[in-house]
């Protein structure tokens, strides 16, 4: 591209970052250039590589910015090219030279800055670079949404990098590397991990936890999922989480309860491996104890208290009239009043006397919430995720997560998703096609 | 598009080929359709994606080749978006908008068929059945360059999965898993394995193997070396083959002779690991072998013969007087005749009485060739392969391969290349930019 | 001890081996003298061990042999210390000091030569020059009773480093190391594999192979079984070492044949694994195949024509006057004549007139000596291996094994001992208190 | 053995425990019958051992005392078949007949107890049972002498199954299994490990730890020594452990300090890896740096003060005139008074205003201390395990370990003892055979 066009480009951001001197921005380009020339053999571009990623580490946030701008506008595909490509393409189209002719279009898309992104991979911190490097890039996107035509190209290429083919499904135990474990720590996202005793307790017999690997971050777990094994639906997160519960004796398993999933890289947003996690662990569960008939989650509402805040009369309308006399007996205050209250800080939901009374409308407002759809979409966000894997609504949980967080986005309510393998298929297709949300009886009659 | 083309698609190769009834035909598209759709999530579609690897698998010939075709042209991108998004694209050039409307029709050319293929890589014989299917296409593409498309498509794929950043450097030696020895003798393309007894001896404690292997074929060398440690350059490949040879002592090494350098996998043609392999293996071998002074190759020169022929011309060069005075000695036979023979019957250079006449200008006629170019290149091409890489023409060895192959393709002249690991990147950037080959002063004497 | 006694110890073997001169008898006894005095720490007295144990690889059959009598002879405990260790016992008898005392007497008897060997386990080729040193000394007891007493030293000591504990249950795969593999192929004991394709065949997606591994000899297979997965007890040995045969499809399995088990280690000998081997391998092929219901073994009856050749009444004993009638019809010699034919050239039972005619007296005299016992135990070696296993007779199969080997020793009949891991225990007891034989009530009625 | 010994055994032992009740000991002993009867094969036997282990762990004090009382004195060899095998030996003595009978006797001190021990070793916590069995059996020993003639029989056993050649030395980081790492911070006996972030810290890139495990406790470090890689000697154990130190560049590194070895099971007390870790580790060292010069410890001197105590002319002894002059002038009380507080509370060499004065004094006593042997050994433990090892005394370092328990055992001097990998066999063996201590010149300087 044209000078012009770059100090254009770089202009354009200069009301929000000051971008670094100009002998620093000669210095990325030419390392930049000399990554996509590929002069002098791979082995020795990959090395250049490995220098482009220390300079990019050692550079400040300014510094950074710009080298992911000058990296998008100037090392973008000819613009001759691809115009004469695309003549040459419109010229054979419906002749045989077509399919060649759209494969050189294709080609001529292809950028110096995806072989410079792929050569990223050889450097000492490898694949994990370019995984770091799209998590800053998401962050910078809010303040420069040019980034993202550079952010779609290498969502691609990690894309195809950790296609889920090539993990590897990893029982994470006690005896597991402490460098996995304490990443696991930092990573829950959850039901937060409080110390290496609360890790412990999650690793026990009575429990089960599962991770993806990739061949070349084998000590990070990408995305990993814990298990407790119990009799019956577990409906309270606090009696899974207690370190001092006696351990359960697993022959008398009949339920499996994934009580936490967690993605840990912000970097691989968008490239989806939870349902293949369940898929997989699933299959293992089901080999090592085959007495287990249930598999279902213990999930949070995440959007519910949310969702209310903008639509209050939808949550009036959760309370009849008999919800009112109990809570007037109990001495809650009345109608807008209390809402308001309920919604600013849900933690009232909790205050001793009005629990038993508020049960009922949240509950019936919370199955409202998980039944309705926008677009044919769940408007839950993990909602979203058990449906689209073909899990169905099993049960809703009062006084399910009385943490502060829990209290906050869901009055303390959780929901059971449960998942009966012979029937995800056809679940999944109802969702995904007709926009139909499965659940049960009970929780179908919760919510009128 | 339209059954109009497809027809016309398939009638395309009529010739040649007898496409399979109609009934398969559909089931195929079928299929195909099924997995390009993506619907009910990608576990299933992963599935869906095995069964039709089953499908293609039970298919004959004809049916393989009309499968392909039927990927080919019907489950390509839709040319009606393509034209819209480079519309856009034209109309955003020179905007704010350009890098976005590249990255849309970058999406715009993402076919079906890369969706479908992609989708292979979860089926039981997973990454191996893509790996193969193209073995397969490439040898179809020889009656039908229209799939030449097809690979092109798939070898971007293959690429981005077999990125050497993926594989895994491992030394085999007869503590190594039986079926990736088994495969080592079936895979050896330079000096064949004859017997596990052979085998056995190329895995002495005097000799290396090192071999790259993807985590998902984790019983497939994709590429191999043998290494035999010696003391000075060896200079005969019979001897380093020799089953019935001592045990050398290592600790007298000084040399680490290259001798046979094997990929295996057709499928993965145009993707190359070779330099990637020598570099690492280099690296290992000077932290086993402290004392190791010289890395190098004994090599083939198999165009070497096949050269000559086009250049009879430049083979009656490579005689002096001198040589034909002692070949005349020695009862060869003159001039033309003599030449038309070695070219004809190249062992023929192996007959007791004329061999010492033949040494100078057989070796004058290899040296010559060697040094050679053609646009910048190598004329043989393991000689490109190890100059592109960054090694040099160490020494030329008369009688140094007297196989049958070794007599027939090279007059059982073999080369050593040598690797001197501070020197690899001045010589590739020399050769890969103005031509330059590298060589010892004996090898060019030895020109003249 | 006294040089006299020694010069007599030596002069003993005199007679049938040349002891080596003098002065390697004396480097024999520093060498010993120095393993033995433990001078210097033990990291130091195990290298000398290592000297030792080169030395002793160095010298030829006499000068093992010499060396072995030395180390016996000359490196025992000191008879004094014993006297005087037993009358402190004595004295102490009945009081307190009665076990400090006995503890006194049994390390009174610990020995230099234990403390010698004991050192062998660290040298190079460790462990596994023991178990070697002991398969020589044990057949240097043929003719030199005299060294029984140290090889019950040495066998204790490998007793308890060979304890099951130590053990490592392994499957073996055509995924094993090769050198495993060729070490099945050399030690296969019951049916000699006669190739790499043969091995592959015994390890194919029908069949299972377990060793047991001690971690010192990582590539030594200790003990081995091949199974064979099939529908129905297999009676023909023919059938599952047929490499041409199709490959069983597993999931019709409901029977696991042992087809045969092998020792790899003379010098292990009389420390036994085998039956903890069959238990584990019952575990987990009862986890893998869930619908397996029969375990048995299709089993040589080695000691079955030997036996009757020492009790040829016996033999004759088994034949009716209807089989001889129906010999007579098929053209066989009669009486006598017969039966020496058959305990001298026991192939002869394969001519093909006769074949039929012989299988009844032929099955009740296998089927009687199966039955028989003598002190309490069965007759045939691989039948008390069974029985005390917990084993019982199932069935007897004629033209089973129709190798020449199978001829001569049991006329080509095999049995089928079949393991019900409920009853084993009781028949266990049965047999090792009261000798009774468990056998199906068919082979009962065969040996009427 | 009768019963009246037995109640007389057991009586000797009322006076300091209570014997459970009657019933309780006749399980003990049916069961411990069992166990020595091996009736039913081996397999069914290690099942018996394995509920012997479970009545074990549920007994009480009380009950795991009287059950190891009934083991020792119940379980016994036959006194009448060692009677008849010592006359048979004595009969034997100078004959052929001499080692036979040997054998025989030793065969007859074979008890029960011994072949239940050794069952012992198949039961689920295996191998560990025995161990801690054996930890516990030390603990009863000091009330309950009897015991040790149990002791020994253990002992005996546990150095056959611990001997050094089944043992795996592995590298401790950082990576490894968090139950590892977790008994690394339970067991650490020189230098307490804080947390989990101090462990971490110990494992960085400029340390090393090493550890040996046992093919059948892999999760359990039998013993393991922690080393700084430092430039020059390390003198003060502070700074090593200082969690906020920087990363030192280990290419730097000359000096390989180990500032720890603990041994992590009391219940292999007098079976000794400790040397052959330092060897192996030495050697590891090597070959990953190249460039160590020296090996060298920094170890407590934990006898030091406490011998002065016994001793306390020998440390007036070591104050000369113008050391007490330098005390006077920093206002230290004179005499014995001041050797009192010394000795009593060895701390207060701390206090600011003494502390110069003191250095050489004290260092003085230590040096003198250090270099003094009683029979031909060391004084201090640990000077007699790194002497014994083959290493020299090098320096003594002053205010070297200032926590509370360095000042209380050696007034917060510490001693660097060097490995000189060439030299450790002389000096090995002229202090086992001379009791010469090894010291540098500044060293005896010291003691003068």
């Amino acid at each position: 591209m044209s000078n012009d066009l770059l100090s254009k480009g770089l202009s354009l951001v200069r009301g929000w970052f000051e971008p670094p001197p100009e002998k620093v921005l000669e210095r990325i380009r030419d390392e930049l250039r000399e990554c996509a020339d590929l002069i002098g053999g791979e082995v020795s571009a990959r090395q250049r590589a490995a220098k482009l990623a220390k300079t990019y580490a050692e550079l400040d946030e300014n510094g950074r910015r710009a080298f992911l701008r000058i990296l998008l506008t100037e090392f973008g595909p000819e613009p001759e090219r691809i115009d004469a490509a695309y003549d040459a393409y419109r010229a054979a189209r419906g002749s045989d030279e077509q399919w060649q002719a759209e494969a050189a279009l294709r080609e001529s898309l292809r950028s110096p800055r995806s072989r410079i992104l792929t050569q990223f991979s050889a450097s000492d911190a490898g694949v994990h670079f370019l995984v770091d490097l799209r998590a800053e890039l998401l962050d910078f996107l809010r303040d420069d949404p040019l980034l993202a035509a550079l952010d779609l190209e290498l969502q691609g290429l990690l894309a195809s990098w950790f296609d889920v083919a090539l993990l590897e499904l990893q029982r994470i135990t006690w005896h597991s590397p402490a460098d996995v474990l304490e990443r696991l720590m930092q990573y829950e996202a959850v039901h937060e991990i409080e110390s290496w005793q609360d890790l412990k307790n999650r690793l026990d017999s009575d429990r089960r936890c599962y991770a993806f690997f990739h061949p070349r971050m084998p000590s990070v777990p990408l995305i990993f999922v814990e298990v407790a094994l119990t009799e019956g639906l577990a409906g309270d997160v606090q009696q899974l989480l207690d370190v001092s519960a006696p351990l359960f004796a697993t022959e008398r398993a009949d339920t499996a309860i994934f009580y936490s999933i967690s993605n840990t890289q912000k970097g691989l947003r968008g490239i989806s491996f939870g349902h293949f996690l369940l898929k997989r662990v699933i299959d293992d569960l089901r080999r090592d104890f085959p007495k287990l008939e249930r598999f279902a989650t213990l999930s949070p509402i995440p959007g519910l208290v949310r969702w209310y805040r903008a639509h209050p009369e939808a949550l009036a309308d959760a309370f009849t009239a008999s919800d009112w006399r109990r809570l007037r007996a109990a001495g809650a205050p009345e109608g807008m009043e209390l809402l308001q209250r309920l919604l600013e800080t849900p933690e009232i939901a909790g205050t001793e006397a009005w629990r038993e009374a508020l049960a009922a409308p949240l509950l019936r407002a919370a199955a409202r919430y998980l039944l309705a759809t926008e677009n044919g979409r769940a408007l839950d966000p993990v909602a979203r995720f058990h449906l689209g894997n073909g899990a169905r609504i099993e049960r809703l949980n009062w006084l399910a997560d009385t943490s502060p967080k829990g209290w906050r986005q869901s009055w303390a309510i959780m929901v059971n998703y449960r998942y009966e393998p012979d029937k995800l298929q056809d679940r999944i297709d109802a969702y995904e096609r007709d926009g139909l949300i499965e659940a049960t009886s009970a929780v179908r009659r919760l919510a009128r």
